[in-house]
C-alpha cells in the first residue's frame, strides 16, 4: 500500500484553492524547435512568494489549522521559509522562522515583511534548527518540514494534476531535484494518470544529496557547495521517511549539470522566454539546451519542464545576462 | 441600452476557456509599500502569445468559426497579429497577416512561425491594410479588428471579470490606454460588478490618440511618434464605433507619461517584480512610482495594475536594465 493516494492530492488541491495559483503551462517556441517535440513550461514563478513551495506549505499549514494548531515554526530562510510565512499570514496563524546570527539582515527583514517572527538563534543552520525543534518540544509549535512530509508532498503534487489535466498527452516531465518533495509529488500524480509518463530529475553536479543517496542505495550526507542552483542544495536527511523511497521508485533518470550549463539556462529563460528565474528553476531548460536529456525519451512526445521559482539575487541575474550578451554563444542563436 | 452586456462577457469567457489563461493576480510588496494600499499585478505577460490580445482575438475568431468562417485576415504585425495567428491555428482556421514590404524579416518570420500566412503588400501600413480589406471584399476573408469590435472588447473584458471575482474589494484599476479595447472591456466588466470602482487610463504623452480624441470630444488623428510603449501607438479610427464612446463614458482620468518614466517602469518590473515587460505593460507601475496617480483615489483601497504583455525587444530591455544599474536612482531603493 502506498503512503500517498490521489485522494490526498485532491484534498490538497481543495485546501489550497484560492490561496495558490493554478499556474500557466506555456509552450516554448524556441525549446520546441530545439527538441523537435512540443516543450511546455510550468510557470511556478508567478506564485505569490515566487516559487512552488507555497503549494506544499499552504496544504500543510491549512491541515494543521483544521486540527486547531495556531503556531508553526520552520528554520528555512529560503523559498520554504517565505512560503510558510505567507501561508501562515493568509490562514491567520503565527509563524516563527528560526535563523542563525549569520543570516544576512535583508533575509531577516524579508521574513518579517511577510508577517512572520524571526528568531535569531546560534551561529549555524544546525543551531537554528535545534531552536526550532526546542520550540516544538517546549512551546507547542508545529514544525513544517521543507519536503519530507506527506502533506507537503501532496501540495506539490497538485502541479502534477494540473499538468496531466491540461496536457493529457504529456510524455515526459522534467523536475528540478533537491529534497525530493517536488519530484515525488509531481511523479506520483503524473503516474497516477499515466504509468508511461517519463520522469527525469535534474540537479547540479556537486552537492546533490538525493542523487548521491540514490547511488548509495540509502540516504547519505553530502558536502554542501556553492551553486547557482542554491535552492537545490541541502541534505535529504539521514532519517528520510518518504521522499527518498518515493523518488527512488518513480524516477527514470537523474541528469547532473555544471554551473556553466545552469547559467545558460538562466540566460535562455531571460532572452527567449522573457522570464526571470532562479538557478534551480533553469535546470530543465539547461538540460534540454545542452543535450543532456535522453534523445529516445524526448522523441516520445510532449515534454514539460517545471520552472520552479524566480527568487534569484537580481545583481547576480544582471551579471549573468550582461556577460552572456558580450560573449558569442550558440545558445543565443536558438 | 448598452451595446455590450455582461452576458456577452460570460459568453466570451466560455468561448476562450481552455485556450487562454486565467492569469495570476499577484500582490506586489514593493508597490504596496509605495502606495500605502495593496497593489496587485494582473499578469497577462504569461498568455501564450505574451499579451492579453489573445483574449479578444480568440473570442472574435471562435465566434466567426461558430458561424462557419474558415479564413480571417488582419494587418497587424504586433501583439494583435500574433494573437490572431495563434488563435486561428488553435481553432483550425486559416489566418492571413498583411504587411508592407518595409516590415523587417524577423517579424514576417514570427508570423509564419505561428502558422499564419504572411502577405507582403505595398510599402506602408496603409497599403497593407488596403490589401487586407480587398481580401475581405473579394476573397471572402473575415477581418479581425484589433480593438474596435464588440467581440474583441468582450474578450478583453474577461480580465475585468477575473479581477472582481478574485478581489471583490478592488477600488481602482489602472489600464494601459491605446485604442480602448482593453480599457473599455475591463471598465465595463468592473463597473458591472461595482459602479464605484475607479478606472484610470495610462498612456504615453506624445501620440496618444484616445487621449487626444477625448480632449477633442470626437475621434481625431494624431501623429505617430516613437515610444518605448510602442504597443500603445496607432490611431483609434475616425470612424470609431465602440471604444471611443465606451472609454469616454467609463474613464475617470487619463495619465500621460514621458519616456523616462516608462523606462523606470520597465526597470522596476525587472528588479522588484522579476518580470520582463514591454513598455506598454509598464505604464501602470511607472505612473504609481512617479506619483502620477491621484492620491485621493489611491487611498480608497486595493489597486490593480494590468501588466499587458512581455513582447519587448530584448536588446532594448537589456540596455534599459544595464543603464539603470549604473545610474543612482531613488527608484532602485524602493
Amino acid at each position: 500500500m502506498s503512503v500517498l493516494s490521489l485522494a490526498d492530492v485532491y484534498r490538497a488541491r481543495r485546501r489550497i484553492a484560492g490561496r495558490v495559483f493554478h499556474t500557466p503551462l506555456v509552450e516554448s517556441q524556441s525549446l520546441s524547435e530545439k527538441a523537435g517535440t512540443p516543450v511546455f513550461l510550468k510557470l511556478e514563478t508567478v506564485q505569490p512568494t515566487g516559487s512552488f513551495k507555497l503549494r506544499g506549505a499552504t496544504n500543510a499549514l491549512a491541515r494543521l489549522a483544521e486540527q486547531g494548531c495556531r503556531k508553526v515554526v520552520t528554520a528555512s530562510t529560503g523559498n520554504h521559509g517565505r512560503a510558510v510565512a505567507h501561508a501562515a499570514r493568509a490562514l491567520g496563524i503565527d509563524a516563527m522562522v528560526c535563523m542563525s546570527a549569520l543570516v544576512p539582515a535583508n533575509k531577516v527583514e524579508a521574513v518579517r515583511a511577510l508577517g512572520a517572527q524571526a528568531r535569531i538563534a546560534g551561529k549555524s543552520q544546525d543551531e537554528a534548527e535545534h531552536e526550532a525543534l526546542r520550540l516544538v518540544r517546549e512551546e507547542g509549535f508545529a514544525y513544517v518540514p521543507p519536503f519530507d512530509d506527506l502533506h507537503v508532498i501532496a501540495g506539490q503534487a497538485t502541479i502534477g494534476l494540473e499538468i496531466v489535466e491540461a496536457l493529457p498527452d504529456v510524455a515526459n516531465i522534467v523536475v528540478p531535484l533537491s529534497g525530493g518533495g517536488l519530484f515525488a509529488g509531481i511523479a506520483f500524480a503524473a503516474r497516477g494518470a499515466n504509468r508511461a509518463i517519463g520522469l527525469t530529475g535534474v540537479t547540479m553536479s556537486r552537492g546533490a544529496a538525493m542523487h548521491a543517496s540514490l547511488a548509495a542505495g540509502r540516504p547519505v550526507l553530502v558536502e554542501e557547495v556553492e551553486t547557482l542552483a542554491d535552492s537545490l542544495g541541502g541534505g535529504i536527511g539521514l532519517e528520510n521517511r518518504y521522499t527518498y523511497a518515493l523518488t527512488r521508485d518513480l524516477i527514470d533518470e537523474t541528469v547532473l549539470l555544471d554551473e556553466a550549463s545552469i547559467a545558460r539556462g538562466i540566460v535562455h529563460a531571460y532572452e527567449h522566454e522573457r522570464l526571470v528565474v532562479e538557478g534551480a528553476a533553469a535546470v530543465g531548460m539547461a538540460a534540454l539546451l545542452d543535450g543532456m536529456l535522453p534523445a529516445a525519451r524526448i522523441k516520445r512526445g510532449p515534454l514539460v519542464l517545471i520552472v520552479t521559482g524566480a527568487n534569484i539575487d537580481m545583481e547576480q541575474h544582471r551579471r549573468l545576462v550582461a556577460s552572456a550578451s558580450t560573449q558569442p554563444s550558440s545558445h543565443n542563436a536558438l
